[in-house]
């Protein structure tokens, strides 16, 4: 099952965002009201036989097409986790900074940063330029939406938790990131000004035949750029799955319902994975009028064009000194 | 005006925590509740006309003594964010991994992360030692609460964004810290366990008369290990006020009512920026039974007590490893 939140197109922009059942396919593609309040993340909770009738109900009504509606982010996350759990991405970005290939740390558990909630844009939004840059670039990743306040879950406790998938582009700020990464924390400005997460959530169910032998989802994911194939891996190369992901990160302390956790970048998932091989620009970093397009099998596909930047305050000055560094330690 | 979030000691802890107003000091103190569903964060954008005659009201009723309450954290953030403002905390900890100081990005613009915001806990609530680590460290930090929502806003247009200040331990993990920085993201489980925010939010208006001439909050910052000073610095020592924080952090992106964004650690505000001047581990990392106690000039003192390690889950394995990195790339 398939389910987003959406505005008719004509809607007014303050009005509630609506949650629908997305049925059919390509230009068939259409989406049914659910109606009453119901939140995406609950029905996501839900048994399978209270959602089944849910979407029964909504499929019996008239849809509206794809074209006629605006996606919304399917979730406003309570908190926003991204790992790092494709070994060759991690290899790739170590290698463009001098290093011979991921730290042995790497290896020991998954490591993840929280990432800015509120940055988060629906499928097919366009992504304004963000200021301070010259190297903006994409991450293609798997994302799962949590459904269940979980804390010191197993992996199989984990697994209950987790309500469906999405597909994730991190949109990044190279060199902004860079510098921030130079004091070891964040990354946050190199990565807040835009997360496009969808088109839709679609449930768990969906990929029980997806799984391979340990259980890890295997799916094929794809980027392209102006049409172009510039990335592709499959969600199975993960060094963890998202039940492992989820136990990680509920030990001694919880991952809530409404949170989104996402794979990290996967393998030529990203320019800057081609920069720290090559040393090269190559391919150029993205600007205005470019359409990154992005396919996980089983899910869907979003596409964001990238715009000019809008206004943006100054920035603030550099640190003021007051301590003599000397005398005050 | 000093707003928290509390129950009664007695109170079901499942009824919903009440907004109020605390008056007095000492073995004085007093919480008078705020009668209604009031949240705290739309009572610091209200005028302060309205907040008056609201604490008017609430002040003319009974109040319960402090030690008949449990003060819960004054707001559940939405988002929380965790700066690097202070120069010489930043030398003390570069110094401890044998770097020669603050790298030059430090100086450029105020580095941040984002937060754990399922980690708060309120100002005398206990914390369970965490699990996998030697090393545990306590962060003394002001922080503010946002009460409006702003993006590109000037470090003016932020002054009206904020609407008080409070106190913030973020208990920090070392070892475990110190493991995810060499990915050079985060950090996450090394600060997700607990963070302490209180003891309550003193509202903007009652520091007027604490800003500098480049309009700096100058407040003398303390902690106390088990009774005994360890660490003591100014807000004045920030590298960036707290509106250039926010007018940071907004720069085309949002910055929500009900986040709350920290200092960083001020100078001596931590055992780990002695370990690294050091290079010994004295004071000694905090066990059970200790008390860490924080207070910050014209808020209030936050004091927790370190208990054993609770029941957690097992650690996930190891990566699993499906691509021969040579042939992947």
């Amino acid at each position: 099952m398939r389910l987003c939140r959406f505005r008719g197109r004509d809607a007014d922009p303050a009005a509630d965002p609506q949650v629908g059942l997305v049925l059919g396919a390509g230009a068939r593609t259409t989406v049914h009201s659910i109606p009453g309040a119901v939140d995406l993340v609950d029905l996501l909770a839900a048994s399978k036989e209270l959602r089944d009738q849910t979407a029964d109900a909504a499929a019996g009504a008239d849809g509206i097409g794809l074209a006629d509606v605006v996606l919304l982010p399917p979730v406003y996350p309570v908190a926003m986790r991204d790992f790092l759990t494709f070994e060759a991405h991690v290899d790739g970005m170590e290698k463009g900074m001098g290093n011979a290939g991921p730290p042995a740390e790497w290896y020991d558990a998954p490591v993840f940063c929280f990432m800015a909630p509120h940055a988060v844009v629906g499928a097919y939004d366009d992504i304004a330029h963000p200021p301070d840059t010259e190297r903006l670039d994409f991450e293609l990743e798997l994302a799962a939406v949590v459904c269940r306040d979980v804390r010191d879950a197993t992996p199989e406790q984990a697994r209950a938790a987790i309500g469906g998938y999405l597909v994730m582009n991190d949109w990044s700020a190279r060199d902004v990131q860079g510098k921030e990464m130079k004091l070891k924390l964040g990354p946050s400005k190199g990565k807040d000004f835009a997360t496009t997460i969808g088109p839709w959530v679609v449930t768990v169910d969906e990929f029980d035949d997806k799984r391979d032998a340990d259980g890890f989802l295997d799916l094929a994911m794809e980027v392209q750029v102006n049409g172009e194939p510039v990335g592709a891996d499959r969600s199975g190369h993960m060094g963890w799955s998202f039940e492992q992901l989820v136990a990680h990160a509920s030990r001694a302390s919880w991952v809530r319902a409404g949170e989104v956790l996402a794979s990290g970048t996967c393998a030529s998932g990203s320019l800057a994975e081609s920069w720290g091989r090559t040393g090269r620009l190559e391919p150029p970093p993205l600007g205005p009028g470019d359409v990154v397009e992005m396919t996980i099998e089983g899910i869907g596909t979003i596409r964001n064009r990238v715009v000019p930047q809008r206004h943006t305050a100054a920035p603030v000055p550099p640190a003021r000194r007051r301590v003599v560094l000397g005398e005050s330690a």
